[in-house]
């Protein structure tokens, strides 16, 4: 076994633990089953020997130094919200439970940055800044996740379309190496040209280079005003079409989704509430956009509708239905944001895939994808970020042999991830690659890219400790 | 000495090179001494063995093998308007001139991206863009330098306090690494989790890690009209703490400069054309801001302008001067643009720092900047990008030996640079380390990051070849 390489984490160990965090250090039967998995458990469990909750960041290099001393693996893990398997302890050791660094630790007002444990709930600053006057723009759909695990896999969501990604938020860190060192890492500017940028690296590295203990983030004035529009259309292909037309029209959405309508019904049956129309002037409704603009104040609100509706009723749209108040923006988007959920209650058996494409790919990609169904014994669901080609389709099956479905799935996924390649895009837009996309990236990014990247891991973690067997690096 | 480690440019290797890129390899006597330093010859002057010109990404690569091969240092190079002696050969070696591989391959409108090659000079990317009715926003001071250059220095310049810096704007890149493979990194999309961002990693690394052959640029639709103003103040204090008002306000301003009156009349002296006041009311004016904004219409942009005068008026400005139309926009910026260049015209001995501080902390460390004038036998000089805290500090003389100069600017750079990362801020927002800002990186980095950046090097370079002895590693 690989893991034989790995030191045992002794009795004597732990007790040093305890005395860095007194009360903080779980073991075996005392460790909650929760630890032992993600979102996606078909990638894979694994207990880690001990778990110690995250108290400050000299505490965490303490507990890493004796770690990287007595080779014991190192597992960092925010809220546990991922969808490849990264933050499970697939070799055990220690598990550091990051979610209980969780304090905003304060707001620079001039300079528009926020600081931060990297504990702390994407949710919780989000609400947070928002008392402030404040948004931090990205958004994604899990809104219980980490910051720190956002930042360890670039999270994008649902505003990167006219804000961007996580990285374009993040101006500072604090790091724990593997060594047990701490590294400041970024300032609180937003232009850089001082060396190579470690920031950047460690943005989407997935736990694997480093432990994020505390972040630094830009946050700007919030928009004051909001307002959603669902815009039915016949099919798929002209509800995507319309995509580059926004930006062609100087439009700037601050979301754009589109979601097929099988899905939508499977969420609206989840949630007990219908919202979207499925028929409408005797036309049977294919696709949705769901669209948010934002501004500063209702009048331009009402001008871009107008102009937005010009836009899509050219592009084939049967409708334009306005969500202007709070209820109407909530129901819309509840819907969308209960996709995952509502896959999961009425699914036994889940794989998913999070490729990117170029815009104007989607469609022509989500045909082919549909194409395959036949192919297999699972149904396929999908639904995603139009405004940036970022796509969830899944895998989903009910009545199926686990050991089966796996097999198909895997070679369903293989032909999924050529097909995104050849269209020009990416292996993952915002989930990452974690443990259970390793073949698909060591595939798509050649030899040359692959060899730097593990170069690169060896730099940080000589002795492979800091959450082993994940990304680019198989033991 | 150090360089005795390197293979000789044979006579026989010369002949593989001319096999390899007939007519476009130059040697000795035949290479013009615009190729032995940059535009800041006080980091040293170097002469190559052999110039190349580049063709085609191919072509680079079976010349970068032959060099690996052979262990002779590579250097790409420009257009060779660096501030830091990155693109000088101070080993010798094989330089590879990427200004000759300047095509424009082609917009993809409905992705917003142009493909180019590297060489392409930033101010025919923003004529071109211009003409198809996009806008390639990253727009720093030097217009004639080469995209690839850009992207290496992460260049920043007067549009990045909206739309960001260079790495913000670039999707994808082909690269040659050192030891001649191709590489593909990025993709045309926005949104991605694969594995490290080499992409990132590449940006900002100063021709050191691979040389960057093509690159997919994001463009956004042109803005419809813009509008200048100019804005008086007191004093430096006054002016700077404007600047976080207006993000409050919503504003948010294209380009939004501070400049010092002695640095403006030195500019107007140089242009010959007085547009800048320089007393008002009977107050001696002491600073200015010049803010652009940007819009879909005149009458937007009017109201804009209201709404800024309020917020400066508030902060104690003199006056607002607007420049609506095409010639007073070019006279304003013709002075900010012309700040280099008039600096150049009047001074023999010339070295400068490009620090980036905090938005709020520009005012205080200009003053500290300011106090220490009297300690040396030269002149001081400042510009820079209130919107993002890029400060352009130059040490000037005329009548001084210039060793030293060298030696006081040496103790003046020491203490400034250290007053910066006091004040929060990084060594360099956007000209680079290079050759001449090495000390200073390795003093503020700390030794971990630095063993991270040169074990990050020999990955890329084991053989150390790729421009030796720039950023992060001494030979």
């Amino acid at each position: 076994m690989q893991e034989s390489k790995y030191g045992k984490v002794t009795p004597e160990l732990i007790e040093e633990f305890k005395k860095i965090v007194p009360g903080k250090v779980h073991v075996n039967g005392d460790i909650n089953e929760d630890y032992f998995h993600d979102e996606m458990p078909i990638y894979g469990k694994g207990a880690p020997d001990v778990v110690v909750e995250a108290t400050t960041t000299e505490d965490i290099a303490s507990i890493v130094k004796l770690c990287y001393e007595n080779n014991i693996p190192v597992i960092p893990r925010g809220a546990g919200t991922g969808l490849t398997g990264a933050a499970v302890a697939i070799y055990g050791g220690v598990m550091i439970d990051m979610s209980k660094m969780n304090k905003i630790l304060g707001y620079d007002k001039e300079n528009f940055v926020v600081k931060v444990q990297a504990g702390v709930l994407l949710n919780d600053l989000a609400e947070d800044a928002q008392k402030q006057g404040l948004m931090y723009p990205p958004d994604p759909g899990e809104k219980f996740a980490t910051l720190g695990g956002n930042v360890s896999t670039n999270a994008g969501g649902m505003r990167a379309v006219k804000y961007g990604c996580t990285r374009d938020y993040v101006r500072a860190m604090t790091v724990v190496l593997p060594t047990g060192e701490i590294v400041k890492m970024g300032a609180t500017v937003s232009k850089t040209s001082t060396g190579y940028s470690l920031l950047n690296l460690m943005i989407g590295s997935e736990g694997t280079l480093g432990i994020i203990t505390e972040l630094t983030l830009k946050v700007i004035p919030a928009p004051k005003e909001t307002i959603s529009l669902i815009i039915p259309y016949e099919n798929l292909e002209d509800c995507i079409a319309t995509v580059p037309k926004f930006f062609m029209a100087h439009l700037q959405p601050q979301a754009l989704e589109f979601m097929e309508k099988e899905i939508v019904l499977a969420s609206e049956r989840y949630l007990g509430k219908s919202v979207f129309p499925q028929k409408l002037d005797g036309i049977d409704i294919g696709a949705y956009l769901l669209v948010t603009f934002d501004g500063d104040n209702m009048e331009e609100l009402e001008a871009i509708t107008e102009q937005a509706s010009e836009v899509v009723f050219e592009q084939g749209a049967i409708d334009v239905l306005v969500a202007d108040t709070p209820a109407k923006k909530k129901d819309a988007w509840a819907a969308r944001s209960s996709f995952l959920e509502a896959i999961e209650a009425e699914t036994k058996l889940l794989d998913e895939c999070d490729v990117v494409v170029p815009v104007n790919q989607i469609a022509k990609y989500l045909t082919f994808v549909k194409s395959l169904e036949d192919d297999y014994d699972f149904k396929i669901k999908s639904f995603g970020h139009a405004g940036d080609g970022n796509l969830h389709i899944y895998a989903c099956a009910n009545d199926m042999d686990e050991a089966v479905f796996k097999k198909q799935v895997a070679d369903f996924m293989k032909i999924i991830y050529k097909k995104a390649a050849e269209c020009g895009g990416l292996i993952s837009g915002e989930h990452g690659i974690g443990y259970g996309k390793m073949d698909y990236l060591a595939d798509f990014a050649g030899e040359a890219n692959m060899r730097i990247m593990k170069g690169i891991k060896e730099v940080f973690d000589p002795k492979m400790i800091l959450n082993p067997g994940k990304v680019c690096y198989k033991l």
